[in-house]
């Protein structure tokens, strides 16, 4: 309480006079916001709830038998804790199954190596496809290549993922997995594999969702692991003519029905607008998806709880969503979209949480120019827990990104993501990846900004142009 | 130079004046000493040694092609570098081919989990064994365990390896890996998951050597990943009855002839006398086993190969020898002891580098009570590299083990082991995990050691009791 206040005052004097005057977090919001700060930091409800999903659940990719175990559980664990609502809209999402995938040098130096398919990638043929290696630094050198110049060959991009608290080297690589194989292909390539868009130095591939184009033939798509890709380079430095032989046998299946899970607290005055904090609940198959994004999952789930458990309900209506098949292209989000069109004007701000379980370091918003000092002003309770005040280009985070352009705001809790891409979409993402407190931290962020833009009274439209 | 006669001063001021006088390194090797320690440092030698081990052979499994691959690799390069002998010496080897190993949760949470084969192992049945699994502290507490207790069960030992700077943590639960299979199997179980003897948290498991005894039945053995080991407690602590399905197809092929790869440096006036520094030539089949062996290679060949271009040789016969198999049980180096059974007495001092890369902290012997502070000082240029005068406790390193019951004097090369064990015996073991500069102070302490101690007037015999 002191805390907050005496941030306030900060604010006030530093910040503008008008966000002052407009917004500030009254005694009641500081009070409560200050409680649940407290009560976040003493509750293990979130480390419970992706103990609970990684060990109980497990693994569960989008349009499997286990994410529909998945979708069971988070109704099962809503209505526990005692939501005013729950309920679950459906969403159709594409099978696809990883089957195995294996690679070996050929020739100079026959050994194995290790990589793993891209999500949709399509299967080799049963004898698997060998062809000599065409290395490339980035995508971009790749596309730079002339048409043609790829047949007969394995494209292989080995562009390297820095490390950045922001997670910023990942927007760098990952054009490479998702655009590669249609950019290979097109120049006659049989195959690519890319060096794994991660930091870590491990000898995992690192998979993830890469798209196809319609005019142009699907090859099959695979990562290698930083180890592997670093072999191959070793073996380019002695000889040119490098062939590897790749097999894989994932498979599609057409499409499935999995489910957005959403949760309420009605809002006691205003319970028509909504506050959306979401987190997806589907993950890749090779992990048990603690990081990713069991930590969102738990997170959002406890800090909606948190403001249940409230004696007062906030203002506006607060809704926790659990996205389906983030990781096949936001499939949730984008249904979500759709889904409530005609809700999205009620929508006061949305923020998602999927970025690991990394600590909080700042909190970005995308609001009206005239409303962005009102709002830092009005979260300003949240510095006394490690969040600093940010800029006025959020984009909310992957399922709820779309939102902006239909005029909703968003905000970003940004997650120190230092070693969030060395264990993501691997099988290293398990629950020992997770440290406790930081993911306290998280919910306690994530219950004071719902409580606090629960009872705002700025108004946040039209939005700022990035 | 001048650290050396300084340390020297220290050492006599410090230590007993009979040291002092027996044994002063005179000062050419003084300066011998200092240069090998220069080259040393500047050399990429022993890493462009590694390089090549784990990129143009790779992995090495003792008995497979690639063992004999690496065997060939090994007399080209020791001839390339000149050696005044190079030869090798048959060693019969087992033949053992890993297959696939699966293991899943049947029951109550159903889901994979990383598993590998422990050397040796037997195969499941081809539809897997499926059985609830038991679970033990230790190997200990496995063994208190009644007579027929484990009668259709899983036996599954938990035990955590703990991080030390001298790998000490692994010496207390490798018994579960070597032992466990006849310890399970005599109390009736079906088969034997043990957590990984390793540090680490990834979602890799530690292969490893076990053994069978022939009065009790050979069970299937495997090595879970560390978070898969704590996935079945927390399974555990929901449900007392975790059913696991396990299906390994490992298989034994009889015997193999592989090689002791040795190289020597002829002594300028005791040629007969020997100074064996020793690694093993042999891997663990899924990494590229950069540290486990392919460092020690590098290590102790790049220290012989400064030696035999020193402009006059030291006075005893320096002994490079690369071991076979050492990871199927010493084999290489139990078939060196037998086959030089009556040059044993002329071994002056052997030592091996079995550690990994890192650096090198302390030197530790196995010489003659009275003896003692006389090699101590003698080996007193090492401080300038980082090296402090241990202890008369050495065992010396695997495949030199067995030397001392023979009367041989040994040393230890004490490594900083901090993370040897994160990525000892898994796909993990690979060149990005040696740090060259760490390598190269390696190199100038074998380089130090095997010349001082063939240059020393010494006598380092009878052994003093443990």
């Amino acid at each position: 309480m002191k805390n907050g206040l005496h941030i306030l005052l900060i604010t006030c004097l530093s910040g503008s006079l008008l966000a002052c005057q407009q917004t500030p977090p009254n005694s009641k919001n500081l009070q409560v916001s200050s409680q649940l700060q407290q009560d976040a930091l003493s509750s293990t409800l979130a480390y419970d709830l992706v103990e609970s999903l990684t060990v109980e659940v497990g693994p569960r990719l989008a349009g499997s038998d286990k994410d529909l175990v998945a979708v069971q559980w988070a109704e099962d664990k809503l209505n526990q804790l005692g939501f005013d609502k729950v309920y679950k809209e459906p969403v159709k999402v594409p099978v696809w199954d990883r089957g195995n995938a294996e690679a070996i040098v050929v020739a100079p130096y026959p050994q194995g190596l290790v990589i793993t398919a891209l999500g949709g990638s399509v299967a080799t043929p049963t004898e698997g496809i060998t062809a000599p290696i065409v290395r490339f630094d980035t995508l971009a050198a790749l596309k730079a290549s002339p048409a043609g110049s790829l047949e007969g060959k394995i494209a292989f991009i080995d562009h390297k993922t820095e490390r950045h608290t922001t997670g910023k080297g990942y927007g760098k690589t990952v054009g490479g997995r998702s655009r590669g194989a249609v950019e290979a292909a097109s120049r006659g390539a049989l195959a690519i594999v890319i060096r794994s868009i991660g930091t870590d130095h491990d000898r995992m591939a690192h998979t993830g969702a890469m798209r196809y184009q319609d005019d142009v033939p699907r090859i099959p798509a695979a990562a290698l692991s930083s180890p592997d890709a670093n072999q191959l380079n070793l073996m380019l430095k002695r000889d040119d003519n490098v062939v590897l032989q790749i097999k894989m046998s994932p498979q599609s299946h057409g499409y499935a029905t999995s489910y957005n899970v959403i949760a309420e607290i009605t809002g006691s005055s205003k319970p028509d607008e909504i506050v959306l904090i979401g987190a997806h609940l589907d993950s890749w198959d090779e992990g048990t998806g603690a990081l990713d994004d069991g930590a969102g999952v738990g997170i959002v789930t406890a800090a909606g709880k948190l403001i249940q458990d409230l004696p007062q309900k906030p203002a506006r209506t607060i809704r926790v969503v659990l996205y389906a098949a983030e990781e096949l292209g936001l499939i949730g989000g984008k249904a979500y979209a759709k889904a409530h069109q005609d809700e999205l004007a009620k929508h006061y701000i949305a923020a998602e949480s999927d970025f690991g379980a990394g600590r909080i370091y700042q909190i970005d918003y995308r609001v009206a120019t005239q409303a962005f000092e009102a709002v830092l002003a009005m979260s300003a309770p949240m510095a006394s827990n490690g969040v600093a005040m940010g800029t006025n280009t959020a984009s909310g985070g992957p399922d709820v990104s779309m939102l902006p352009k239909q005029g909703v705001p968003v905000a970003s809790l940004r997650q120190d993501g230092q070693d969030y891409f060395d264990y993501h979409h691997t099988p290293n993402d398990t629950l020992d990846k997770i440290d406790p407190a930081a993911l306290q931290q998280n919910v306690a962020a994530y219950a004071q900004f719902a409580y606090l833009m629960a009872q705002s009274e700025i108004e946040l439209r039209p939005l700022a142009t990035k």
